[in-house]
């Protein structure tokens, strides 16, 4: 049994997946005996990164401190996104992109935040740092995650650290990073093989603002008219979900990835107040966002502003 | 008008002070337009330490949004240990060694956390992966605070690292750590000329364990009975702080820089709790811990798990 778990957030994407392996070889490297674990089941996008690479899908979990005492976390911080039991555990060390929230430990840890657009980006470094080799499979899914967290180097997150790295790395996993991104992305655009349950799952994370309990999906397409079509099923499902978690808003981005804007979906009774903070209007329930691909940077901090 | 303040914690150590003007001069090296400021007034160790390196004193202030919106910061995370109006700045960065709890951030930030036993010796590592060059002056106040932290590398929390980073300051600043390093753990010790409240504000901080508000205090001395002779004045001391503040328990550690022991004084009506979690017993409000001299790793850990 390994003795300490890495894992990305819950509902895992491509970054969320490949960074909980990527580091996990690098403190294994260092002498760590770790283990990357899921917190969700894999998407056809990273499972298309995985497997170009020929790299084993990690195993799902949903609970840790039954197999480990201590963890370390990729790509997240904010107990909520993280493993149920996540406060029976010791967190040793965590390396992240995202705002630090809901997270507290009792001992001094290893915290490694940037604001970089792919929590790679930062892993690439510390590699660097160590001195430590990247292999070429480990370089190809830690390519795949700036790939998908930048949109291919064009989301206002990606900066020229990532730049940097994506292009570092695509030499040496030996790839064409414009012909093997579009693929990529491509391969989780497919959405007419989910239920709704399943694309508002996918790319989900809860955010606390102010007293409000704030649910924002994602959901890459490359044919906006292919979830819209589906407006009232999902807002169904939406209305399901938020009475059941008690979201007091459930927001659902739809970006096109090629076109780099997104539309929404928005179930709650804050239409106005969303509207303002994401200085746009809405009609039926749906809200086109333009030039916005970021719920990190584009929507998360402006609604939080809003409802703080 | 400097743009970005940068400030370790309330009631500032030698670490507090001097990790916010090395970290401000590596900034500011990097382009940025910084400037170190303290939350409190300085100790005579720390006067001792910039004194002898001929470095500034910063400015104290007490409130920083008046005068910026932007801030760094050192030596700490937890909101009731930095600026009273820190919710109303936004935080860029964070270098700390502390445990991360009661911090949180609107936008992903720049977190630098290591379990080192200095602020300092991360810096260090800064500087150099930075390739920026340390001054004289600079690397003689960032050896201060190693050797303050660490109490001359015999605290349990000094790592490897924090020996290697204090021999390369020592080299670079031109003086012999033993020799140096006792004048300025002496220059700390001076009570005699302290009031009460003096003692019990030097170096101390508010902690939320459970449901309770937990003080701890520290203060090192070279002579452990001239601060228990004055037992009955700090007890009142400490009984008109709790009341005013809410404090549910105060410790005083009362550390004995050269036998790297600790004596404690505790006001508040846990004591059973306090000695079961440091494993000793109490006789007269007086606690005596044998080989413990960090209130990080060796206090507050132990209590926040037996009141959490």
């Amino acid at each position: 049994m390994s003795k300490i778990f890495v894992f990305g957030h819950k509902s895992p994407d491509t970054d969320a997946i490949t960074s909980a392996v990527s580091f996990s070889y690098l403190q294994n490297k260092l002498g760590l005996d770790t283990k990357p674990v899921a917190l969700g089941s894999i998407t056809d996008e990273t499972a298309f990164a995985l497997d170009y690479f020929n790299v084993a899908h990690p195993e799902v979990v949903s609970t840790v401190s039954d197999q480990v005492e201590q963890v370390m976390l990729v790509d997240h911080n904010e107990a909520q996104q993280s493993a149920d039991d996540i406060d029976k555990v010791e967190v040793l060390s965590v390396v992240d992109h995202h705002r630090i929230a809901n997270f507290q430990t009792a001992n001094p840890l290893y915290y490694r935040a940037e604001p970089v657009g792919c929590t790679n980006t930062i892993i690439f470094k510390l590699f660097k740092e160590k001195s430590i080799e990247i292999p070429k499979d480990i370089a190809g899914i830690m390519l795949s995650a700036i790939i998908s967290d930048t949109l291919l180097l064009k989301s206002p997150t990606c900066t020229e650290e990532d730049i940097a790295a994506a292009e570092a790395l695509a030499d040496i996993a030996g790839v064409n990073m414009g012909t093997y991104g579009i693929d990529l992305l491509k391969a989780g655009t497919k959405t007419t093989d989910k239920s709704e349950q399943e694309l508002l799952d996918a790319d989900a994370k809860t955010f606390p603002m102010g007293d409000k309990k704030v649910r924002v999906g994602q959901v890459n397409v490359v044919d906006v008219d292919e979830i819209l079509e589906r407006k009232s099923a999902l807002l169904e499902a939406m209305k399901i979900q938020s009475d059941a978690e008690g979201y007091d808003l459930f927001l659902l981005l739809v970006t096109n990835v090629l076109e780099n804007d997104s539309t929404a979906i928005l179930y709650g009774p804050y239409e106005k107040e969303v509207c303002e903070a994401l200085d746009t209007t809405i009609e039926d329930s749906v809200l086109f966002l333009k030039g916005i691909v970021s719920r990190k940077k584009q929507v998360v901090p402006q609604l939080t502003v809003k409802f703080s």
